[in-house]
């Protein structure tokens, strides 16, 4: 665990999410961990904090949230553009060793001990589902609760982002297509 | 309409909310329209492509958009920051001016007459709700259909955002708190 792992207050767990980075989904059941790459997260509610993800049904992931009902959000930095790439590509059922091939390492908040947080992340939310059985089946769309939330505090801090100020290896990405990704760009204050 | 306003194959709806961009939510019912700023706007499926947004209930937006099963999702450019933060704090319920007031040009396409567009954005999305009442209820939680789409042609073409080649005041906006916004920032590509 680095020393920069700080917690976040669940009132500011939306704005780790606001400006629509693409995250890390990562879940672990009886023993089993995997993760995906996942453009369509979204902050849902203010209090108690609440997120939407899509899950497609190909992926063990998915499996993982379902059996477990426990997923996390995470906020890959720049230089995890390539592993997040290849995590939303490679799936643990046609490459069961994809978590080590692509150089993933684990670590664990011990409040939550087995909701496994993927290393070098501008951000954790660890996230409760929300049963919604007719949204889980018809969208692949699923509700979780935010329960305890991370960041680095070299680049979030007291509540805020702090892009501009940290090295520019913390910034967020933003994935369109194609292995093609937009880092999160300067502050604009209005 | 601008010249650069350019339709979008209904197959790359989705590259447009993808990077996780602020919109503007608007809707017109009975001659009457209005437009909100939402951070929480996502992409939902392919094909046919879908997005969810979350509606406040004490939105004037929200009324039109239960009325008219419609509603547009568009991306404000930079530019338009202190405009976007303008919709999203003022509501026409205590501000009846507020498009006027706060420098709001409205267009339409010929094939959606009903459905207002915001002049200067990046990129259009006209989306048919889907009703899920238990969703729009508990959740604020509306999902919707996309029917129609156009980009500005000088910023996103051939299914493609070209953020990096054209000029500045074409990116997009990423909504965090309190009047602070971040620029789309550098294409990474791996």
């Amino acid at each position: 665990m680095s020393p920069d792992f700080t917690p976040v207050p669940l009132n500011k767990a939306y704005r780790l999410l606001n400006h629509g980075p693409t995250v890390l989904v990562s879940a672990e059941h009886a023993g089993v961990q995997n993760v995906m790459a996942a453009s369509w997260a979204c902050a849902l509610d203010f209090a108690p904090p609440k997120v939407t993800v899509v899950l497609d049904k190909a992926t063990r992931t998915r499996e993982l949230v379902e059996a477990s009902g426990v997923f996390v959000l995470q906020l890959p930095t720049l230089p995890m553009a390539a592993m997040t790439m290849a995590l939303g590509t490679d799936s643990a059922k046609t490459h069961p060793d994809k978590l080590r091939q692509h150089g993933v390492e684990l670590f664990y908040a011990p409040s939550q001990p087995t909701a496994p947080l993927v290393q070098g992340c501008a951000a954790w939310l660890v996230c409760r589902v929300l049963p919604e059985p007719h949204n889980q089946q018809a969208y692949d769309l699923f509700i979780g609760e935010v329960v305890a939330v991370w960041a680095d505090e070299r680049v979030f801090r007291n509540g805020h982002w702090e892009f501009d100020t940290a090295p520019d290896e913390l910034r967020t990405l933003h994935y369109v297509a194609g292995g093609q990704f937009y880092a999160t760009g300067p502050s604009v204050t209005v």
